[in-house]
């Protein structure tokens, strides 16, 4: 499987025509390597991915493990006696390799300034060797998933007069690290006029009262990959006018969903901005403000990735993409609705992950 | 308090000879906003800050709740409509900036090109404005390692036979988020010849057995502010050679912080490398392996941050420095064994904010 995936990277360096690539993102690391563990705010690992051979340059903090768990990488030590960047002048004189690319969307500025001093050819690319799924990585998704529905129905029980946002939030990251799961994000839980805020951050002061909404969005990551749902339930009956945007959200994701179930069967193609378009369109032309936010993003090994579902996005819908239908409406001071499943496209057909309920809830 | 940090950003822009700087960095916009929930994946905020005005660039998702907690920022909204590059170079005309700084360690390549198409004349800089902590900071940090001591206590309390270094790690964070903490970065938990390796990755196969060391590295978040400790601890009666490796760990961090005692208080400069260097070459001269890593490092928002207490480091300790002492000896296929604990410098004297007892325990 890992082999099948360097093969990818070397596609790539075909079709770009480089001699190697610099991978240096902790996510293409794990796809491409299995080990997980570097921290994403340090440099503590590379790879360089040439037509033939296969580097593994990390810290001696991690020389013995990971010497323990690779295969078919030639592994280099780096650190203070020896930097990334000497290393690899070393094995690009010794290999004869020009053209390089590195990741121009992790590639931190100043790591650039180094490496350049050492390379002349270089070419900053986005490795988006990520963006279709294998079976097994869908496998691992569905799990989260399954993770995610299970702690959501968790939350669900815990709501109740008086708990607070950042009660229900506690709750869920217990219940996910108690089934040996752990979250994908820091879960957004929002009460009655918080939920208008898209990426509103929980509160321990705020406590639930009656009929208020109550909107969760959250997700699991299970080995190594994540998951992520919103839903929006009621502490209390709804009045007519939540209960119309509840219905209006929930029906443009149905509008989506049924296109994407008769078109994607099909072979003509499905641009992503097309399918962010029916449901922003219907929004709309219910007399809501526009969705603020993309309809939709890929996820994986990281909770957003490429594809993205946007009204710029020129992405053809493939096999094997997960991404996310989460239409909103959001009204100051007054509510936000948002209801958000993932989805994958299998060969012919689209199969819905998130398995939690949609009809209206009132608690 | 942020007044006094949008100060001291105004002073290094005077020292740089800059007209504004953009942070880029989500510990920097924490540090001068108030406001921690950005994610560090996605670039979701940046701030500019000239002499007399400072800016705040988020996006919709962020505009609500943004606005309702800064001051004395003027908001600008980026998106798809209008990316933060366009904004930016509206302001530079309007404003007439010229010299424009941004934090190198934090902006990705792509990023940079994209400001360098607006902006002619940009410097990369190292915003290292957290490196001398207020009062407010260190009580933080000392809740942090507060908690941390806590949770070390509970992680105790857990080991007995047939546990595995999961259940162990599991547990710290369960612990820590039952009492509205969080982790400063996954906890390490190394049971026998697993603790050689300083970033071990701990496992759910690995049970512990009788007369086996257990390895734990582990840190609080509380209020934004991580703490950051290590215990080796032996569960069963060690031989001799476990016991001097152990005590020889003990001295050298002995020797560190009496060191600090007798010269902090002096007027006389101390360099985080001749800090360093002491524990080194006492593990040496023991006839022990050389420390694989750092003698430590600084820690506030970031769990690793400036000044770095390592043998390249020409830091200057002075009042306010908060970073971690913590020596090691790792021999593979046998043991390791690193005792660590954070503290900070205090005017004229240096204080210990971890208190877990540092006796060899035998459990």
């Amino acid at each position: 499987m890992l082999t099948k995936r360097i093969e990818k990277v070397r596609k790539f360096l075909d079709y770009k025509k480089l001699d190697a690539v610099i991978v240096s993102s902790v996510s293409n690391i794990f796809y491409l390597t299995g080990i997980s563990h570097f921290s994403k705010d340090e440099r503590e690992a590379y790879l360089l991915i040439t037509k033939q051979n296969a580097y593994f340059f990390t810290t001696s903090l991690y020389m013995e493990e990971v010497k323990r768990k690779i295969k078919g990488f030639t592994l280099q030590q780096i650190g203070r006696d020896q930097s990334f960047e000497d290393v690899l002048e070393k094995i690009c004189q010794k290999e004869k390799l020009d053209a390089i690319g590195f990741e121009e969307h992790d590639i931190r500025y100043a790591e650039y300034a180094w490496i350049a001093e050492v390379t002349e050819n270089l070419s900053p690319v986005s490795l988006n060797i990520r963006v279709q799924k294998d079976s097994d990585e869908i496998e691992k998704i569905q799990k989260a998933c399954d993770m995610g529905d299970k702690a959501f129905s968790h939350a669900l029980s815990q709501i109740k007069r008086g708990v607070s946002e950042k009660d229900i939030q506690i709750q869920i990251e217990l219940f996910l690290k108690q089934h040996n799961a752990d979250i994908s994000f820091r879960p957004i839980v929002a009460f009655g006029a918080n939920s208008s805020m898209p990426h509103y951050e929980s509160s321990a002061e705020r406590k639930l009262g009656n009929n208020e909404c109550v909107l969760i969005d959250m997700g699991a990551k299970v080995a190594g990959y994540c998951s992520d749902m919103t839903r929006t339930v009621f502490f209390g009956e709804p009045t007519k006018e939540q209960k119309d945007m509840y219905q209006t959200v929930l029906e443009s994701q149905q509008k989506t969903i049924e296109f994407l179930l008769k078109d994607v069967p099909s072979t003509r193609y499905v641009l992503a901005k097309d399918v962010d378009k029916i449901t922003r369109d219907y929004i709309i032309s219910k007399g809501y403000p526009p969705i603020p936010h993309s309809l939709g993003h890929g996820i994986g090994i990281d909770v957003h990735e490429p594809p993205s579902v946007s009204p710029n996005s020129d992405v053809v819908l493939r096999t094997g993409m997960v991404f996310s239908i989460e239409p909103g409406i959001y009204i100051p001071d007054f509510m936000g609705v948002r209801i958000e499943d993932l989805v994958v496209i299998e060969g012919e057909s689209l199969r819905i992950l998130t398995l939690s309920s949609k009809e209206i809830i009132v608690l």
